[in-house]
This record gives structure tokens, sequence and C-alpha cells, in this order.
């Protein structure tokens, strides 16, 4: 026995494609079915494939809410047991965003294997490491193998290939079980391009407004609530189905919505009302490119109430810091140390100034906003994927600078998130991939890239291909990386800071005071004071010497750095960590 | 000597039109230029005609900034000197929105005539009437000579057929004279469809989102910023140089701004400098179908910070409680004095409940905002306009249930608005007309407006033609049917509430909870308790017998009523106004 349902507001039949047949399902009866079609059928239950057809179409469409594609995107439905899996996590917390220290993980690469079965076995290492949440990538079911999966096209369902739904569970049941919170990508503000069925059944789109990946979302126009819930529903089922404790939201900068309740403020207030009801702690994490502190203001405030969002202000401002070379796209509103420190101070850099990239004011100031609700990053899938060749931090600036960028993110205001490989330098890139099975999307995604990249004087043979499988391949971690060589010296480093971090009240301190800046441009040395905690850095291309109080000593370090009456001396590239007694 | 200047960021060449010849123009010198273009023209001054040529343009087209258009939108901008006024309203003050009574007010039809010039003379009459601000229908440009203004296309140049910028500032200085204050509507999220040549300059629209009426204007995008400062500095100058006290802002909810400083807010930010640099009192009121309290909230509290807002739910509860034949369109989501009663107490009807109309939830609590940051009204150029045949309340519900209607406007707590001739029950009607002198264009209003109606069941030939004269000169006010019969009546109805609201301070009181509503929806009799002031109507169909406090005495009616030992008697279609003493 199971209860099928469907949202078609404006359909005259729906039929339910159950065993090879047919079967009329009932109409909304009135108003207050909002468009709802239902049939119960007593010969279907977890693992009876189905689908829907709307109208005349004689053949079925996968289910928008389907929670299984054992097929892929364009297969059958299948009925999925929620509660059959034997969960063993009972009483497991996620530490607050104040102590955290996040994982961005792509299933895909981060094992051989490439699945969530996998990734499990890599999560002591994780522990060992220090951080605290895991941040997956988008699990979404996508059409093909391999990709980033912000294509995703079945939302509720997990891709097959990382092992599907049970496979989520037991990924999350694990890493509760090693005291691992995890976190999850969700992309509501479009759909992918392919296997995307939901324009069968409802406006999920409209076509008023267009974002970069096509019509967007139906947040506001007729039929919105249902839409909303559809993605509302999403959220709470990961959380609530799935334990995740808490959602990264992409790019919320495309949603559209003038609605008189955001979004994204409904979103929060539910995930509070599932979080009371469910008694644990949950977090909604946003990408924005708004500079909008609204996003993260308190509802009661006027804001929408999420937890935090990323903040790309204070990864341009580092990255353009220790690889100066770097001038072109959006980095040309960035560069210096002046930028950094005001990162580093006020968080948004474009906190109402005019930003030349983007020809226009941006922004608005972070003012007195705990420094908590921004994640602070040197690396993330975008900020090295978007790279033409998917080449990471060390490779681009050194060693030296990776190391110096590293203890910023750590040691610095805002919760650090770091990207898989980033602790060890990893060698491998981090490449765009995307498995377009159709052809002419596969083209498009291809000669998209490289004129994309054109623009920046990239030749088209450098630029490796996103729809070949060795780009896939080439940007699996390489784990044994990790046992010696520079490699493993990096990932001793990050080992340190993630200790110092979480060991030290004061760099744990999110107000906005608690960090405060002082630099030298021509000279290249910046300090951050955190409480009786100094972070130097020397940038530059030659030693320095500076002046710091006398009862203060050098608790991690670096390059070559010597601390002596007062008088820190840094070599080029050179990293100290002290502490005032 | 006149210094040319024009904006147009992506132009290689900028040449002035002066005199029958084309000038090179100066390019920006540098990024802080932000694509301005400047030229001095030693042999020009008030009166000269020019235009700009971009690119490889052998024509000139007209400035976007032009002052005056005196060949209308197509032709030669002229110079215009905005200092040379000899303005007599030194120390005018308007009166604060608290006790304000707005007239709405179309040049085109309040005279014979049609123009700024001929409306002066009917000053007396609107202060006689005790209306305290006149609100006028968009002055902007347009092509051809009759219209309503929203398809405004010279946006800083009174349309030269109502008698151009001098007589728009004669006008303002012979109202204020008069103690009346003056506010102009402007369009500021679409520009007309003709006549239109800001694109050949810059990127004032967006090919990214749409509105009704075409490409969205860039508040967000690449060069937003000269975008925000043309319609920044467009509002400012109305007030500045034209002495508007305020602005009624178009359609802001077909706005695409998600700038972590909204334009709104920006402009009232701006427009509050400007109050404080000339010592003038400036008023800000929106056009808004969002039902968001964010519009009016005050800065300091998260909103943006507008005066106030229009207020179509009281409008469209109010007009199907007295017509409630009235069950189309919109209107399927009002009707009842439930509806109204809410209206009248809460402000939003659709208050973050489902909407059958737009199928999903609307809105959000107006909460504790002071109703004076709504305006209230029973008929405005949209809601008469809009109808097939123009046709306005007392035609439509009688003149009973429009006196009844007007008590509750004009008695009740939101700031009232009246449209022109609804004062004395104008027996015109308000069409709606477009003089499209583009025959393309004409056509397609013309079908436009009909298959519009046609899906309410009109007649083609029942819908009058918006493209032909007799529409607009059958709108014109008849002034001599306000010298006797029941005209006369209505006017001298309205001038007593009007008396009545300006001298009772309970009327004047705008807290949230100085309106209390008793209504029956069977009977169809409604009670508004402001202060000691009871407004009590029948609307239903019988007469009805209300208890009312002993100590109370009518002090107004219409319709047959009576008041005896605490027992009002009213017959259907009656009102009364009652005090407690």
């Amino acid at each position: 026995m199971h209860r099928f349902e469907v949202w078609a507001p404006r359909a005259s039949r729906v039929r339910l494609y159950l065993h090879n047949e047919l079967r009329e399902m009932q109409p909304p009866a009135s108003v207050d079915d909002h468009g709802w079609w239902r049939l119960e059928a007593p010969d279907a239950g977890p693992g009876t494939g189905y689908g829907f057809a709307v109208d005349d179409d004689d053949q079925p469409w996968p289910d928008p809410r389907s929670l299984w594609q054992p097929d892929g995107v364009h297969g059958l439905s299948c009925v999925y047991d929620q509660a059959a899996f034997a969960w063993t996590d009972k009483g497991f917390q996620a530490p607050p965003l104040s102590s955290a220290v996040i994982y961005e993980l792509h299933i895909g690469t981060f094992t051989p294997e490439g699945t969530l079965d996998a990734a499990i076995a890599r999560l002591d290492y994780l522990v060992e490491l220090g951080v605290t949440h895991v941040e997956l990538l988008p699990l979404a079911a996508f059409p093909g193998v391999f990709g980033w999966g912000y294509d995703g096209a079945a939302l509720y369902a997990v891709h097959q290939p990382y092992g599907g739904p049970d496979a989520l569970k037991r990924f999350v049941d694990a890493a509760h079980g090693k005291g691992l919170a995890v976190l999850l990508d969700v992309v509501y503000n479009h759909f992918g391009p392919v296997g995307n069925y939901t324009g069968k059944f409802g406006p999920y789109l409209v076509d008023t407004h267009h974002t970069p990946w096509g019509g967007a979302v139906n947040f506001e126009e007729w039929g919105a609530d249902q839409v909303r819930r559809f993605f509302l529903d999403n959220a709470l089922m990961w959380m609530r189905d799935f334990h995740m404790d808490g959602l990264r939201l992409d790019a919320v900068h495309a949603f559209v919505d003038r609605s008189a309740i955001h979004f994204l403020e409904q979103l929060a207030t539910e995930v509070e009302h599932l979080s009371s009801a469910i008694g644990r702690q949950l977090t909604l994490i946003a990408e924005s490119d708004l500079n909008d502190p609204r996003v993260v203001t308190s509802r009661e405030a006027g804001g929408y109430g999420i937890d935090a969002q990323w903040s790309d202000d204070f990864h341009h401002a580092l990255f353009t810091a220790v690889a100066p070379q770097e001038t072109r796209g959006y980095y040309e509103d960035f560069g210096g140390l002046a930028k950094l420190a005001k990162a580093l101070e006020e968080t948004f850099v474009y906190d109402g100034i005019y930003s030349r990239h983007r020809n226009r004011i941006h922004g608005r100031p972070a003012g007195t906003l705990d420094r908590h609700r921004f994640l602070g990053y040197i690396q993330n899938h975008d900020q090295v994927g978007n790279r033409a060749q998917g080449d990471r931090v060390a490779m681009v600036a050194g060693m030296d600078r990776a190391r110096a960028a590293a203890a910023l993110v750590l040691l610095g205001p805002f919760v650090p998130m770091l990207f898989q490989g980033e602790e060890w330098a990893a060698s491998t890139p981090f490449l765009y991939f995307a498995d377009h099975e159709d052809p002419g999307m596969a083209r498009a995604v291809s000669e998209g890239r490289r004129r994309e990249f054109s623009a920046f004087g990239w030749k088209p043979e450098d630029v490796p291909d996103p729809v070949e499988r060795a780009s896939y391949e080439r940007s699996g971690l390489r784990w044994e990386e990790t046992a010696a060589g520079e490699h493993a010296q990096m990932l001793a480093w990050y080992k340190e800071l993630i200790r110092l971090r979480r060991s030290l009240p004061e760099l744990e301190d999110g107000a906005p005071g608690a960090c405060r800046v002082e630099f030298d441009e021509q000279q290249g040395w910046l300090m951050v004071h955190r409480g009786v905690v100094i972070v130097a850095v020397n940038l530059g291309c030659q030693q320095v010497r500076l002046s710091v109080p006398l009862v203060t000593e050098l608790i991690l370090g670096s390059g070559t750095s010597t601390l002596q009456s007062g008088t820190l001396t840094l070599h080029d590239g050179a990293t100290a960590v002290l502490r005032r007694q």
C-alpha cells in the first residue's frame, strides 16, 4: 500500500504509471487541495517503480519529489521507505558554528571509489584533522555519473552512483558516530538543464526572470506556495529524515523573491520549528554574493535569520594578497593588504563602495554582526574549480604563502572552511567536470567553458574539457600524498592551526572587535591581533622586523622567524603565531 | 555658455548636435568619470536645441535628462534655465500626512483646456473643497498629446501639451500660494514603449527581468549606479527645482532590486537629506502591491523608509462591500463586510493568508504601523480607468452607497485620497486613453484592451478604444455638474465629511487601535468607532436598528436615519455619523 501524490495545478488529468499500466488519479476536490492529485495503490511498496502521466501523455514522467531514482533521473521513480533505516546516532548534537571548522567535500572525488560508503572509511582521518563539520557538495540526482552536483534534476533523490539514499544515511550515521556534524549543499535557485521534468507538472519556473542557469524559480508568482513547499519540504527532509545538521544554500543571490515573507525567512522559520521539534541544533548557511547583512540578520531585527553566509570578499582579499599576480575577473576589485585588513576587521570589503568589476556600488556594512555569521576560506570548490586548470592556492602562490593564508583562515575571525585536499596542498586539481549525456548539451558546456577562459587569454587546448571523464578522474584526491614530504608537512601545519584555534578561546571569539589588524602595504607584512594571540605574516619579498610586546612567546611558526627582545623577525613568506603572556 | 553632459558608458564616441553641426564631446577621462561625456558650448543657452549622436550615429537623439522637449519626445532637446523662474512661495510648508486629504488630478481631463495653467483657475475650488494635497498624474513627456502619462519617455521634461516646465512652476507656485501642497506621480519602474531613447546611451534596462511593460529598470546590474542616479536626480529635481512637496512612486512592486541598499531606501535617504537642506517637509508615497510593511517601515527598523503607500486591499474590500456584484478579476479575493472590517482594523486583508486570485499566500501583517502610512480611497485613476467603461463608483453602486463609501474613506483611519470629480459623483467616466502616434503600437493597444475585457465577457464594441481622441474627450470633467442637483448634493456631502475629518482630532488619529469595527454580515450594517465618533452604514437591503450609547448625537447623515433612546435606525443605504458626548 502506498499513497501517491503529485502537484499538477493546471492538469486536466493525471495518471499514475504502476506495473505497466496507467491509473487515473483523483483530481483536487476543492481549492483547498491546492492542485494536488492523489491515489492510493494497495499493490505498491518500497522498491515499486512508478511515474506520472499528465494530460494526454502516454508515457510517465518521474515524480518531482521522487526519493529514489535507481535508474537515473530519466528513469522511473521508485517507492522508498524513509523510515526503514536503523539509526544509531541518538542524542548527537552538532557543535555550534562558533566552534566549528568546516570541511567541504565532494563525494565523487574524495575517494577513488567516489561513493558515500568509501567516504565513511575516511571519517577517522577527518576526526584526526580536527574538523567538526563535513559539508557535502550537492547529492541530488543529476544526469550521468560524474559532476559537481549543481545541475541536480531530481532534488529529493540521492544520486545513485554515490550510493543512493541508504548510503547517505549510512554516511551521516557513521559521521555522527565519530562526532562529526554533516551539512548538505542544496541548490534552490535553479534546476539542472537536463532531466528536470517538473515543468510537466507545474509552474516551478517563471519566464519573467532569468538566472545564469535559465528561468528563475517561481518564489512569488501564481502557484508559488507549492513551489516554495517543494523546496521547504526538501530542506526539512534532509534534516529530519537524513539527519543532516544543516544546509548550505547555493547562490541565494539568484533568488527573485519580492514576497513580503522572503523564501529564506520562511525557510529559517520552519527550520527553527523543526529544530525545536526534534531537539537538534540545525544550521543554515547561505552562499550570498549580495554583501547584504539582511541575509544573516535575525528575523526579529528585520533580517532573514540565516545563521551564516560565505564571505567571498575575505577569500578574494586573501587570495590576491598571497597571489598578487591575480588581477583578472573579479580579482580586479581586490589586491593589497588594506583590503585584506578591511575584510578581517569589517567582513565586507564592498560595503557600500564602488566596485569596478560590477561597475556599481556594492554592499552594506556588516556592522556589529557576529563574525561567526560568516565563513572564511582560501579554497572552496568554486574558487579552485572555476579556474581554467583547477589549480589550488599552493600551486598558484607557493607553499609558504599557502601556509600564511591557512593561518589567517584558521586563526581569523570567521568560521573557517577547508576544501578537501587543501590541508595537504594536494597536487590534484579540482577541475570543472559534468557528465552531460546529451551530446548537444555536452558540446555547449565544452565550448562555453573554453570561450569563457579565452577571454582571459587561455588557449582552448589548455582548458581541460569538463565533459571528459579524465577531468573528473584527474580531480580525485591522491591520499598517498599525505604520507610524506611537503604534503605531510602541510597537513601537520593545518592540524596545528586547527588544534590552536580549538584550544585558545581568543581564536573562537567572533565579536566584531575581536580582530584588529596592523599592516604595511609597502613591506608586505600584516599582523592580526586576536586577544592575546598575534598572527604575523610576511607576504613581502624581504625580511621584516616588527615590534611586538616584550612578554610575548612564539607558539607556532612556518618559515624562518625569530623573536628576540620584543622584535619579531620574519623572513619573506614566513608566518608566526605569538601569544602575549 | 552651457555645459552639456551625458552618460554613455559603452560609447566609443559621443557628439553634441548643436546649430546644425556635430561636435566631439570629451570622453570620460578616468574610471572616476563613470562613463560621463562632457562639452562646454559658449554658443548655447536657454532655448538652444541640441541632441547627442552616439558612436556612428549620424542623427542626434534627445538628451535622456532633457528638461525641455518643446517639439515632443522625438524632437531635439532644448536648454532650459532651471533658475529663471520667480518663485513666490517662500516659507510654504505642506501639511503633514497625518492631517492630509489628497486629491488625485489628471491635468489633461481636469479642465476643458487640459493644461496646467487652466488647472490654476480651479485651485480655489479645491481649497473650498477642503483638500490639502493635489497629486498630479505623471507629467513627464510622452509621445502624442493625450494620455494618462504612465508611458513617459523623457522623464525630466514636462509634457509640452500641458504647458511645459514653466507652466508646472506656475501651477505649483499658485497652489502653494493658496496653501495647497503638490505631489507628483513618477514612474520609475519602466519607460514608455515609444520615444524612449535611453537605450542608445546606456544600460537603463536589463534583459534578465521583464515587467508587464518590458525590460525591468537596471537597479542592480552593471552600470546600475548611474541608472539609479538618473531616477534619484529626477526625484530630487521635482522637489528642489519644481518645489514639489513629494512624489507618488508608481508600481514599486515591479522593481527588481536585490542590492544591499534598495533603491527605495536610497531614495528615502536622499530625500530626507534634501528636506533638511531646503527646510521643507517632503513626502514619498509608494504604489505597492506587495502588502509588505517593509516599504513603509522606517530605515532604522530595517525598512525602506517610504512615508506611506496606497492600500488597494482597503479599496477592494470597500468597493466589493458597496458593489457586491463585482466578483471578477482581483475582486474574487474580496467581498463581504468581514474583509472590509479587517481592512479598516488591520490594513492588509492579505497579510499572510492564501489569495485565490494570486494562487499563493500574500502579504504580511501591517502590525503596529501608523495608519497614516497608508492611503485610503474608493476611486483612483486605476480603479476607475481600468474598468472597461471607466465608470465611477456612484454609477456602479448608486448614490447612497457612494456616500457611504465616501464616509468610510474620509472618516476612516487612512490618509484619504479622492479622484477628480469623485466629490460630485461626476457623470463623466475616466477611460483609458493613450495617443499612440505609431500605428502599429496604436493597434496593439486597442486590441490588447479589447482582448483583456473580452475575458470578462465584454463585447469589443462596448469597450471604448483608448487610442481614439473621443475616449480622452469623454473623460473630461463637466464642471457645470457641480452647480445643482444630485451632483451638487454629493459635493456638499464630501465637503461636510472633509470638514468633519479636519475638525475632530479622533478622525485624524492614525494609531493602530484608533479604528474599531462592528458589523453584521447578514444584515449588512457596519459601525466604525473612531474615538467618540461612530460612523454607521447600512449596506444591506432593509432597515436596521442598532444600539448605540445613550448619550450620543447624530452629527451628520445621508439617507434616512433616526436616533432615539440609544437606538439608531438606518434605512437601507443610509449613513450616519454619531458622536458620544
